[in-house]
Formats: structure tokens, C-alpha cells, sequence
């Protein structure tokens, strides 16, 4: 992305809402992510994510995350400078992500500063929920080409 | 890991702390994850990071917190079921993760509850900082076999 392209910061406001695509996790892409990343049973293997708390195969909460982060990049957010999380409040996995699931995002600007993401299955129920604290550049932060 | 084997939440007590073994991020990691993830210029072209707000090549977020997942598997914590997010509160990524960084996890119990978890690079300087809101079975939650 070009770092003069972009909203600023002077064009966000309190209210507005970004969505983003779709992206569809199957069951290799949670094999994947969990084998490097999170190798615990239940998101490595169907017959033991049956007898665990999940009660059936779950994506890593984290693989959850870095789907977040790759629909928010193809979202309408687009912040000057790119996006680039500065911290996180409040981050929730309200339930799990099961092989098959269509994910997207929901943003919603509620401070100046911070912003709320959820992230929704096919069903429009949220997976992830957290309080982005982005760095957003001013427009005098950046020259203009 | 057997699900009966681990710590339960009566094994936990205020102030107990947990160590990592160390991962190496070398810059083919980061690249992998960020043109799966997290595609944007300062995580995948050395240049073009530079001359972005991270003033060189730097690990995606996500990347850092996949990674201290990870560690974290590796660690003392184990907590009997797995370790299971149920959120995270004030997460933070106070300094980027270079390539050639070596990450190593600390892991103190605040509360009962919820626990925070350092990521420090090979200085000692914190890359991640998190509250997570561990679920941790209580002893009588699973049938010991």
C-alpha cells in the first residue's frame, strides 16, 4: 500500500463502520496454522476435539486473530501508513471457529483512538471481539507525494 | 498432552512464574507469515521498512503472539485440559520483532484468574505483553484415569 493513500486520522469519526470479504477456514488451514503455532489436541486432532472442551475441531484463537488481521487489511479501514496495532483491550473468543466457517469483520470506530472489531461467521455470530488501539498518522505526519 | 496430566486451578497460586524455552524468528518466518496474514510492506520488504514507522523489517504482531503461544506450550505453564484462552486483556506489542530476534516467554500469576505473559526478545527487552484470561479445569472438572 502506498503510505500516502489512505484515511488519516483526521478522517476517522466516532460511528463509522468498515467491513471487510469473506474468507473460508478449512480444516488443512487449521492443521496448518495449529501444527506451527498451537499443537494441542483439539485443534490438531477431530477424535480428541471431540472429548475436549471444544466438543469438535477448533481453529487456534491466534489463527482466529491473523484472519482478523488479513480481512481488516482487505476492509475499507485502510489507515494512512498501513495498520499497525499499537495494543489490544478487551480481546474475547466468544466461541470457537469450526473447519468450513466463512469469516469477515465488522469495524466500528468508537473513540478517536481505539476501535472495536468483531469478527463473524457464516451465521453473523461473533468468533473474535477486541478493542484495536491503532496508530493512526496525522496528515502532517506524512509528506504528500 | 493427556488431559489428566497438568496443573489444575488449585495448583496455581499468586505469583508463580513460568519460564520458556527460546525461538529464533528469522526473516523467512516473518515474510511466510505476513504474505499469509498480514501483508503489508514493513513485514515484507526490506526497503520499503526502512522507510515505514518500524525503521526496518518487522514480525507482524499476530506473528509475536502466535509465537509466545507457542513458547507457552513449551513452558512449565501447563495447565491440565491444554492451554485455553478464553481473552486477553491490554495486549501490547511495546517494540518490534527484528529478524534473528530469539523470543523467550515469562509467565507470572497475577490473580487466580487471569495470568500476565512477557514475550522478551534475546536482550530482555518485552516484545508482547498480555493479561490472559486462562480457562483452567478445577480438579474435580475431569475423571482422573
Amino acid at each position: 500500500m502506498n503510505q500516502s493513500s489512505g484515511r488519516y486520522l483526521d478522517d476517522f469519526a466516532v460511528g463509522q463502520t468498515f467491513g471487510s470479504g469473506r474468507l473460508r477456514i478449512d480444516k488443512e488451514q487449521i492443521f496448518a496454522f495449529a501444527a506451527e503455532f498451537d499443537p494441542q489436541p483439539f485443534h490438531l486432532d477431530e477424535a480428541a476435539a471431540r472429548d475436549s472442551i471444544f466438543g469438535g475441531l477448533a481453529a487456534s484463537g491466534w489463527h482466529t486473530a491473523a484472519v482478523t488481521m488479513r480481512l481488516l487489511l482487505g476492509s475499507e479501514l485502510k489507515p494512512a501508513g498501513g495498520i499497525i496495532g499499537a495494543g489490544l483491550d478487551e480481546c474475547r473468543w466468544p466461541r470457537p471457529v469450526r473447519p468450513g466457517d466463512e469469516l469477515r469483520v465488522e469495524c466500528e470506530v468508537i473513540e478517536v483512538r481505539p476501535s472495536r472489531t468483531t469478527t463473524l461467521n457464516q451465521d453473523g455470530e461473533a468468533v473474535l471481539v477486541h478493542v484495536v488501539n491503532l496508530v493512526v498518522l496525522r496528515r502532517k505526519d506524512i509528506r504528500q507525494d
